[in-house]
């Protein structure tokens, strides 16, 4: 049920004066519940019972953590149709979307159980004693990971479940042993704060300390600016716009005590489609591409808003049959009026740019909030000297940019600002002609793609979610998959710590069995 | 042989008007050599060399990098008997220091070339393909580290060798396939010039792109600002004082593309000796950590600047015998007027704070440059009450804290800021009271000791050099040890790429022979 107000904690809290609604843009209408935004009082104590959770949290089995996982994702299923129906309300996506994402949290929550089970992540590392060592005697160091402390997370306007309350973030800080208090989105307020009961449930059943979570509601900046500006909050998660992201990266960097910001922000997902492929399947490929620019109407990170070619009569087929081919295609729902705004006025920006041609524009009329798709086309030497089309437009819309020659292309490829991914697609081995234009693309992404889409991100450990600024404030880790645990986690050495005081990972005779390095060699050995 | 030039990539480079001595703090004069302040063109220069070299250098083999490696840590040995005189006369520091420092500095080379060959470094990580997976099929990933490109490495005023130009920053960054640019310590910029003479002569032999290192001279601040904020600069390694490496951070923080800066800064390093320990061992513990506090005229990073007890007969004795002891200890030469002036000037506003009690001050004189070492005490509450307590002072000086009891104690631990280290000294198991006082210290600091002492930092894959804030920047990293190489990659994952063009790392046929990560699990088969 929803309440509108905050947990502080395992509390249900509303002492403020400042309240809003979330909006059903299918229906453009708000819906029914009002949320009451934190006050500093809650803020405060919120952060503080994070603090204090986490002297018992961090010092939990590995057992019991994973139970913790495991029984938010129960929770999360056992919300049912109550989740899936305010989800909908809330974004204006489909119910298989819904569906989808709830699938994909609950998957991520259980590999993280899975993950802490196995224990690899830990990186336990053990150097043993050399008493006779000269000219003095070797100590025995044993190091492992250890959680950073209270970890805020700011949901995504495009992923209500699985970047957003128990979301990839929360997820990995939990499973760290960090507390978690989640900036829940203003737009999906409701879907936050359903997310959030099965999270208290699932603490207290499986007997986490309080103050392990809490979620907080909020309509503007004022509570994550200063959620993450409070002394005790050690790192910060945010999936979001570039602003967004570097306005908190700055705050954090600024605090007397700098925090890490893990932002992932915006990415154009530059797509370099060769001659050959053009040649050969261009038509296919324009109806692929057609599907994939306007997949959940283009509101994902890897949408592919950027796609690059090599002058020819192919090129302009390619571009005919996707110009065909995108206006075939239904409008969708979009997020919210804001982010159909910020669409409308970025699409109209690009398209006001000089030598810039429009090769489609939906112009039938549409309900409120359809995102309207269009695709646009420069020469090479127009988009080398206009930054404003390196820019992203959110939304159903790419820019197709057609190069002189593979040197033009390798150029732009190396003026691009850091992307998510990039992509290449190629025919009969001849992607073996263009080396210098896919290693200066690899240089300037996190994922490269070959003969696909880069809209889809399988979760896996190999997948990496991140890449180069803007497409994240540090492109050393990644947000989805288990290796995301690293951002919250650093490294803790004992040196001639007494076995019996170390931590279960540490301890000679390896009770929890996981897979360490000792003295260079990676084993489950005891010592 | 010595120019007082900058190597700008392979050429000796002197286009600058300013130029600077080094001085000889044991005969209180400047050495003879001038060196010439690295222009705003010659640093463009080396940053563009370096930006091209990456190109070349990210793609070489594991097992030519290895060799550069290992063919640095030769031409620093043949430097043999110049290096270390140059070393002794710019740094006050003894001959057996100077070579024990240079075989840290040869050893961490071949700890990084070994790494590179054996692999698992890069956290080669394999999904493989399930085509038949519905409801969509699910693609091969294929994940590794990559290096972040260019790096700028500060050399270290008190590790002229093992912190400095081919110390453990450079060591780990040209392991992980990015060039580096040093900015030498301006005090010892001739044994920098010897190593980098040593490192451009090893890239010779081993045929390594013009522009993997360069080494630039510079008396103040401006070379370091241009380096930092140069855009084509990936990465920066620091090592030095809480103001220098805060400003720097500042610095890379605001660029357009903020870049990681991973600076090791101050630390007091607080000793927890604890009340069965102080009456069984007090005199031989106050010998022990006189010593301690004195090494290398307390000039660690590591040297234990805060002592903290119980009040008790035996605190006082301890006080006292290690008031005793210190002043026994002959005073040694420090590094630098510069540095012997901050550790007076510290040391006399520490001393000159309200309550504090000197109960050592070494008053017989002694050379220019010696460090006279002293001992003071407060009381917990004065301590709690006054910040100006918490701040290093360093040099051969510790504050020895007498607290009220063990809550006085933990409380203290929990206002001090980020440590590199904890040390916690016991007798007949009295730890295991003291298990609040020990999860405390454990929280604000990296590496944590058991009845030893902190200085000595070995060089061994389980150790963090490191720790919260203020004694790094960021704590998810060390700065010594094979996994400091961690701070200079990032991940990147290709999907459905084709094997003939993946790194030899990621093919299927495994030809490295190294260990991998595939569908979960860690072995070196082939695919």
């Amino acid at each position: 049920m929803i309440t509108g107000k905050n947990y502080i904690g395992n509390q249900l809290s509303a002492k403020g004066l400042k309240t809003y609604k979330t909006f059903n843009p299918q229906l453009n209408i708000e819906n029914e519940h009002v949320f009451t935004e934190a006050t500093q009082d809650e803020i405060d104590e919120a952060v503080l019972l994070a603090t204090i959770a986490f002297k018992e949290f961090r010092t939990i089995s590995v057992k019991r953590t994973a139970e913790f996982l495991n029984a938010i994702a129960d929770e999360i299923l056992v919300l049912d149709d109550e989740l899936i129906q305010v989800y909908c309300a809330e974004t204006g996506l489909p119910e298989g979307r819904a569906k989808g994402e709830r699938g994909r949290t609950v998957g991520q929550l259980r590999s993280f159980a899975e993950l802490v089970n196995e224990g690899s992540w830990i990186e336990a590392t053990i150097d043993t004693a050399l008493q006779d060592r000269t000219p003095i005697p070797k100590p025995d160091v044993r190091k492992m990971m250890v959680p950073l402390g209270p970890v805020v997370v700011f949901g995504a306007s495009n992923f209500p479940l699985a970047y957003s309350t128990a979301g990839g973030d929360t997820a990995a800080a939990l499973a760290a042993g960090c507390p978690v208090i989640v900036k829940s989105h203003p737009m999906h307020a409701g879907t936050s704060e359903l997310v959030a009961s099965a999270i208290i449930k699932a603490a207290n059943k499986t007997r986490m300390p309080e103050g392990v979570f809490s979620n907080l509601n909020s309509s503007g900046i004022d509570v994550g600016v200063q959620l993450v500006n409070h002394p005790e909050v050690k790192a910060v998660g945010f999936t979001g716009s570039i602003k967004g992201g570097r306005a908190l990266y700055d705050l954090a960097s600024k605090r007397e005590e700098p925090i890490p910001v893990f932002a992932e922000m915006g990415s154009v997902n530059p797509v370099v489609i060769l001659p050959e492929a053009l040649k050969k399947r261009g038509e296919s490929l324009a109806k692929t591409y057609a599907g994939s620019i306007t997949l959940g109407s283009g509101q994902f990170c890897t949408n592919p808003g950027l796609l690059l070619g090599i002058k020819s009569e192919s090129l302009k087929n390619f571009i005919s049959t996707l110009s065909e081919e995108i206006v075939k295609i239904e409008p969708s729902c979009m997020l919210h009026p804001n982010i159909i705004g910020a669409y409308e006025s970025n699409k109209a920006n690009a398209i006001a740019q000089p030598e810039l041609s429009v090769v489609a524009d939906y112009d039938n009329d549409v309900q409120s909030n359809y995102g309207r798709q269009a695709i646009t086309t420069v020469e090479g030497h127009t988009f080398l000297e206009n930054p404003t089309l390196h820019q992203e437009v959110f939304g159903p819309y790419s820019l197709v940019v057609q190069c002189e020659d593979a040197n033009q292309l390798e150029v732009i490829i190396s003026k691009l600002e850091g992307q998510l991914t990039g992509t290449i697609i190629a025919e009969n081995n001849e992607e073996s002609n263009y080396n210098n234009v896919i290693a200066t693309l690899r240089n300037r992404i996190g994922r490269i793609i070959f003969n696909g889409v880069p809209t889809g991100v399988e979760v896996c450990p190999s997948m990496q979610h991140g890449g180069p600024y803007p497409a994240s404030t540090d492109s050393r880790f990644t947000a989805v998959g288990i290796h995301s645990i690293k951002r919250w986690v650093r490294p803790f050495s004992y040196q001639d710590w007494p076995n019996n005081l170390l931590p279960h990972e540490l301890k000679n005779e390896n009770p929890l069995e996981i897979s360490r390095t000792i003295n260079g060699k990676q084993t489950t050995n005891k010592i």
